[in-house]
């Protein structure tokens, strides 16, 4: 088995305003895909410095004294942690990590070009991200919302994981 | 800039038994290597659960949820967590993990192929892991130890990690 070989799978990202609950809809669309048996990718930005990487384990060591890439393998897991000399461009990220899954889902990357599903709630009373007076996102595919919204793409129900499961499958995969 | 698109570059594996300061012993190597301008790359094999991937972090959670490959990018880090579904053979690790580096340091993997060089400190009063009246691995290049041995490779001092640097050049990399 190689990691690389074989076709990038879609990716769609999911953006919100903080305290959407879009981690727990990540979680949750990541269940209701597996079940149903896809292979899933999860991507991430997080700004805080990796737990792996703290100092004094000896993955930190080494990247501290110099190493660009440190894999760690356990068990039933490898984890790779690269200081790569220059950013990566996310389209490199994708077609480097994902191969052979069906879809990722990626959170946050609110400026890219991947298509784009916004999280929403109404008790935050915070308008769309993705559309408003001055923006209008054109890779926005859909909305998940916990109230019902008049807007140019479908709405889904934050409340119904797999209905949003089922709107992933219809628009991403092809058909089985 | 793809990760995965460069030649594989050598590894070396470094073995021992435990309490030699073999950990040390690589850190400072890669510091020697990348000081001199190579491209460095480690990996080790960890028994132990990752801090990444404890309970109730972000990563966790995807891939308790089911996630095969989850990517955490931070400003100069990428890491990835894989919990592939069969074990991935060591040769596989290395193709898709260390293209367009120099030369990987291993920690461990003392049953592989790889060239090997043991670690031996004469305190621990315990034969070498690599020759001995039952095992002579033929994958053995060198010994780096803080005592003179009478031995068919190479043996190098443990306190001069630049001379192990010097023998890792020499051996592993094409002149330049």
């Amino acid at each position: 088995m190689k990691f690389t070989t074989g076709k990038r799978p879609p990716a769609v990202a999911f953006v919100a305003r903080s305290g959407t609950g879009k981690t727990t809809l990540v979680e949750a669309l990541i269940a209701a895909l597996t079940a149903r048996g896809l292979r899933v990718g999860a991507m991430k930005h997080d700004a805080h410095r990796f737990a792996i990487d703290r100092p004094g384990k000896d993955s930190a060591r080494f990247t501290a004294a110099g190493a660009e890439v440190m894999v760690l393998v356990s068990e039933d897991t490898v984890a790779t942690i690269r200081r790569p000399r220059d950013p990566v461009p996310l389209d490199d990220l994708l077609d480097a990590s994902f191969a052979d899954l069906d879809l990722v889902l990626v959170e946050g990357y609110k400026t890219s070009a991947l298509p784009k599903i916004e999280v929403h709630r109404a008790a935050l009373s915070q308008p769309l991200l993705c559309r408003g007076q001055r923006t209008d996102d054109p890779h926005l595919v859909a909305v998940v919302s916990d109230t019902p919204l008049e807007i140019d793409v479908p709405v889904l129900d934050l409340a119904q994981p797999e209905t949003v499961a089922d709107f992933l499958i219809r628009t991403f995969l092809p058909p089985r």
